[in-house]
């Protein structure tokens, strides 16, 4: 009979709380501030989100009950099966164990639709019409627009990075599928678009420019409010969905895992498997713990623990976060979701307490273990997510050089069926890998400098 | 307590036989034959395909033992869920209750895995080293390609047809991920490819050409054998797991489709749901089983059950079934996979014998019923899945309309991803119906006058 290889959970199965993990750190995490170092309260953010959703941003109950309508939403690709990766393991000749949550099932097509979701639905308890935000590669602004059309009433509108727009129709066209509005960034719709194309009609955008003009449109509207796929506390409390449901899932199948390892760019598909497993270590579990970056956007790996901003323009508060400073701008690598400056700020505040480890790849390393697994596993994977592959395949080959027995669970944060330009490059042998020189990063780091420190 | 939406199995409920429709047929059906009439014995096949597939081919047992290491790679993606279409139903205010099946959940995206894993297994056994096929769309290359990956050790060589090759490049680096060669349609690596460019060196290519191309690098090597994803025998008999696993979902949830839904082109996915629901018909169950097909390639609504050839070039033996005449070249429509002259011929016989009825749908119809599904449901469909989901809003309007409940289940064959361009002229109201003039249909059906008849 052959062997299992995957762990399904049923609707029943669905965890109920979302796990909070501020509210198991030994010491609290800072705020955010305003450029002075004064403290930002909820009420400063009230133009920005909703109410029931700053509730969330500065929680510190462990649970947070799911609401039921948000279950009910969930149970469009949730419970994500969780597989054992025996075709991989036998490839690499490895003792290691390997195990993977897919979470390329959703809609989407990634994790993102688990804060889509409720970030949807709660805007919409609080009456609001319209969500704006931004997106690069496009996993999350198909997410939210995914989201709104799910939740209706909420009209979704996606501020895309210009190249990318360009380079990837397609996502346009997936957004348009689910009722989402998208325009290439910089636009003129907003002042901050106008001036920047007034200034430079063929500018390729950038994530910062599409925020700024994200949070321009939805300050200007009573019904408005701007939603953020990652970084935030209140995602990574959604995303725990995962880790939780992966712990049932390990139970089933009698294993526990001694590594832990997701892709980390805001840190979302990290956290979200990660959190509930910091929770074991904190009771004693021996776990690894392993966030694993681009070596083109080392924010774990290089970057201090600073105050810095969320975006170039500095529009957002600032947050106590590793940051590669807020100018940076990261080589153009295939992985767009892992282009950032910042660190989302309880993944920073897990590291700086002890609990996650980083590392940091190369991208043809990554692609190579994402053609790897595409092969014996069968399912292509995002470039991101190849980044957690590749942080696997380190780990199980150290394994065999060690020749111990461990259990390795990783998050496969989603399919790679949108963003196969990547690949190309891979098989036409042009990939670059945008090893950063120390001085652009001295430059970049500079544009703290007189931030207030947590 | 939010209303369970999906029914999920387990590894151990794979079915471990496929059912062959062909052992429950009122009359034997017609073999296959020459240009003559001549019937074409097994071993005149051998060139082209495997013996073990070959016998599968003829077989007329009722149930066909699933080999346990084929089992193995069904779990990478099987069970596939099935779905009740709660927030559709509530949008088209039905009485009717609507269930789908899921088959886009394979690493490939659509159903055509459930074949492409056998017979790259099959002629593995054999020890076949390479295998040739023709792809229109993608769908099939891109699932041939996975299964040879997977399977290990058969070279995989996909000529797609030219004008899809240049429309739609991710498909060829997709089936390049999993190993698989891609060459455009035609080429110049065989005789006939290097005709038909000598005299047009700008041909878009055709289906036709691209199987006499695999066909000819096929017979010119010992280790080489050609490989169909639709029409043959072999190919409806490994489907049927689909319609199994309903059975079980259908039974778990407790109900019974009045009405079985599938799209059909060369009718694999179609059969796949739908066979072992004529044998429930067959033991006295009322079920009304509905093939759906485009407008524009309206094989079983229009064309007549005669012998006729599955190529242009008529390089394949005469198989009895329902044909547009094998000249006829479908409109380009959006679903590629639909766009074939014949229809396999256990669907023909089925029709024949009275199990099955088939409704055609014009191409603005599906892709609205593909929008809303994917505004409701969430996922976004294959063009050619659409076909399946309109032809469901109909029998759910048509409940509405006689105010009786009923129960419809319907095969969702596929996600749309790596297919939006035809979302993109739905939106752009560029989208053309191509209804079909009777002079056309006319002038494709004489080019099968002269050969012999069923």
């Amino acid at each position: 009979m052959s062997e299992q290889i995957k762990v399904v959970l049923t609707e029943d199965d669905l965890p109920k709380q979302w796990y909070n993990l501020a509210a198991d750190f030994a010491t609290p995490m800072a705020p955010p501030v305003d450029p002075e170092g004064n403290p930002i309260g909820p009420e400063a953010l009230a133009p920005v989100f909703p109410m029931n959703l700053i509730e969330q941003e500065v929680c510190t109950d462990r649970w947070v009950d799911i609401p039921d309508e948000i279950l009910g939403y969930y149970k469009i690709w949730r419970p994500t099966p969780l597989y054992r990766a025996r075709r991989l393991e036998k490839a690499l000749g490895t003792p290691a164990k390997i195990y993977y949550k897919n979470e390329g099932v959703s809609p989407a097509g990634s994790h993102k639709p688990n804060t889509a979701i409720p970030q949807a639905w709660y805007n919409k308890q609080f009456g609001i019409k319209k969500l704006t935000t931004e997106t690069g590669a496009g996993q999350w602004g198909s997410a939210l627009s995914f989201a709104c059309a799910l939740v209706g009433g909420i009209e979704c509108k996606v501020f895309m990075v210009r190249i990318s727009f360009d380079q990837k129709p397609f996502r346009k066209i997936m957004m348009n599928t689910w009722g989402g509005i998208c325009v290439p960034s910089p636009s003129m719709e907003t002042e901050v678009g106008r001036k920047i194309l007034a200034e430079d009609p063929d500018t390729p955008g950038s994530l910062g420019i599409a925020i700024s003009e994200a949070i321009e449109q939805c300050v200007q509207a009573e019904d408005t409010r701007y939603s953020l796929g990652s970084v935030l506390n209140h995602v990574m409390l959604h995303q725990t969905i995962i880790g939780q449901e992966a712990q049932k899932q390990m139970q089933m199948i009698g294993d526990n895992p001694d590594v832990v390892i997701g892709c980390a760019g805001g840190g979302s598909n990290f956290a979200g498997l990660a959190f509930p497993y910091i929770n074991e270590r904190m009771h004693g579990k021996e776990i690894r713990i392993i966030a694993s970056e681009p070596e083109a956007c080392p924010t774990l790996t290089q970057a201090k623990f600073r105050y810095d901003s969320g975006d170039i323009a500095m529009m957002t508060p600032l947050l106590p976060m590793h940051s590669l400073g807020h100018t940076f701008v990261p080589p153009p690598l295939h992985a767009g979701g892992l282009r950032y400056h910042g660190m989302a700020p309880m993944v920073s505040h897990a590291m700086n307490e002890g609990h996650i480890e980083a590392t940091a790849i190369p991208q043809t390393e990554c692609y190579e273990a994402a053609v790897q697994f595409a092969r014996t596993e069968g399912f292509i994977s995002a470039p991101e997510t190849s980044h957690a592959i590749a942080a696997t395949i380190r780990e199980a080959k150290r394994a065999t050089e060690e020749g111990k027995e461990k259990t390795i669970l990783m998050n496969w944060s989603g399919h790679g069926l949108m963003d196969l330009k990547g690949y190309e490059s891979y098989f036409n042998g042009n990939m670059e890998d945008y090893p950063l020189p120390d001085e652009l990063l001295e430059k970049s780091a500079a544009s703290m400098d007189g931030l207030p420190m947590p």
